[in-house]
């Protein structure tokens, strides 16, 4: 469907890890939260379908999201989900030179190349722990794209420490599409508007089971928004995911999502722990994790994969992340159970 | 929140005439069928919900949509609606010299002018009834768009006609959002594959009332669509899209929409009749219309319009319509009832 890399392909994703034949698999390859859409939010996306003969009308969502922010709606976009977003920053911003931090979600470089830029990537070190060192971003880039907490290595930049790449005619893309997933969000960059050229993605995929439904919004300038949404198709978003967006601003269900985010915390931990045991099998995690997936090396991870696959699980593979080589897989935080049985599988499957 | 023409309001569409204070107007204004979705496309798309933290996959709704027009898939895109193969069809293909047949849809127009072409206009005239001289387009244009049947003209080109645009090194889109509405769709051109750089755009909004959802589809040669795809977003089509694809295309839903359209046809004849009896009053019907819609000339049309409203009913103005003045509106057929009080109605407003 779409092009590859020669080296790494920009377009493999985790869902393709769990199609066809790998529905019957315990699934912690995809990065969505399991057990969701809950069935409230369900219901509110239900209630819409009785609109459907009307054209979208996104002005309450945008409101919503602009009121949880704190910001005016001049400051608010919404999109069909956070790729439509990585489209519309490629193809509507006067950009000569973008560089891309890896390890990091594929899609920002990949829209940027179909767009016809040519895209520097920064590289960070597992030897750094992934951790960002602003002086490693090239001085004259004028767009610069990370992701935080970064998937896929589950680092958490400080809020201060990506501040540092802002520059005056430079645009600072700063990928928070798991930022939900983090314990009062902090070192959030939303809401911020005293960061020249700072443009922040937000999802609703990962935290309300949302994939399906292709919402996310953009938080930036005015003007830059107003570049992007000329760039937009009309009526972008779809009416379920319009009543999806005012659902999830609510403060009960942004509270749900602040629970959500202290039961993953303790997950995580459960599942590192359990990671940690291997350590003499050659396993180590990369970290610390603050995401609610974890980045894992190990020795054979493709035939520790294939083991697994067999055993009934789905973790997706690492190597094609750039930057990352054939011994890392990314495994999704699970429930303790779930989590409990993987670990029992992964004692067999390493060699 | 979209810029706007100068002369022409390209980004005016129907949908704002009934917002806000006009929700409680009857709408003539929207061309999407009334009554619309049926129940049994609201079961089917609401039974989607249960699968929404997936990441949509579309390949069952693409292969629906391929075996309906007898193509292969390879010729077939699902789009977010129609708007964005608009924006699609402005990006991603190489074009230098686009020409628009005007009135039409604005929507195509204003995509390619955002995406930083100009614009070339062929005007259709009242005197020729709207109908297309092929040799009015300019030999050098590499890209034409046209609509058929033409909203908002209602005139219904012969599929030979608009054949004759076609020609080695040009994009013909001919976009036959309203065809399903022509009985036995006659004049159209999905399925054809001999004719060179054909491109068909199809929708599922007006006959389904699925406006809220954003879906439609491309047909054209398999490199157009590859070209195509690969400036669209990843997972551009969300879940209930696609189940509402797939259950509009299957020989059921094919019949009920047949049904529809011979409806559409009889109370169009009776909408057309009706508007015939304020000939003296300097009312005129363009045509013959053979879409869901027609296009209505009368004295003092913006007047016409406000009384209208007063008297609880939207039409649409139609001088935001390139090659229209201020005289011209634009009007759904609806069932007999709502056609007779709109025609008490206009017989109050007239001047």
């Amino acid at each position: 469907m779409h092009t590859e890399d020669s080296r790494h392909d920009l377009r493999h994703h985790g869902d393709a890890e769990v199609r066809d034949d790998g529905s019957a698999l315990v699934d912690l390859a995809v990065n969505v939260r399991a057990d969701t859409p809950p069935a409230w939010l369900r219901e509110r996306i239900a209630e819409s379908l009785g609109s459907l003969a009307a054209y979208p009308d996104g002005r309450a969502a945008r409101a919503a999201v602009a009121a949880r922010h704190g910001l005016p709606v001049e400051r608010v976009l919404l999109t069909a989900g956070a790729a439509e977003a990585f489209v519309l920053l490629a193809r509507a911003l006067k950009v000569r030179q973008p560089v891309v931090v890896h390890p990091q979600f594929t899609e920002p470089e990949a829209a940027l190349r179909d767009a016809g830029h040519t895209v520097d990537r920064v590289l960070l070190r597992e030897a750094d722990g992934f951790r960002l060192d602003p002086a490693a971003v090239p001085e004259e880039a004028d767009l610069v794209v990370i992701g935080n907490p970064t998937n896929p290595t589950s680092v958490l930049h400080p809020a201060d420490t990506i501040t540092r790449l802002a520059r005056h005619g430079r645009t600072l893309v700063v990928d928070e599409a798991f930022m939900d997933a983090v314990p009062g969000e902090r070192e959030t960059l939303a809401g911020r508007t005293d960061v020249p050229g700072l443009v922040v993605l937000r999802s609703l995929t990962k935290t309300w089971g949302l994939a399906g439904l292709r919402i996310g919004y953009v938080l930036a300038a005015p003007e830059t928004i107003g570049s992007l949404e000329q760039a937009q198709p009309l009526w972008p978003v779809s009416t379920p995911a319009l009543a999806a967006t005012e659902a999830c601003m609510t403060p009960r269900a942004l509270a749900e999502a602040g629970h959500a985010a202290h039961r993953i915390a303790a997950d995580r931990a459960h599942l590192v722990a359990g990671l940690s045991a291997f350590a003499d099998r050659g396993v180590s995690v990369a970290g610390p994790a603050e995401g609610s997936f974890v980045l894992v090396r190990m020795p054979g991870a493709a035939g520790v994969r294939r083991r697994l696959r067999e055993l009934g699980y789905a973790v997706r593979r690492g190597d094609t992340f750039p930057g990352l080589g054939e011994e890392w897989v990314r495994v999704a935080v699970r429930d303790r159970g779930t989590v409990n049985g993987f670990l029992s599988a992964l004692s067999v499957a390493l060699p």
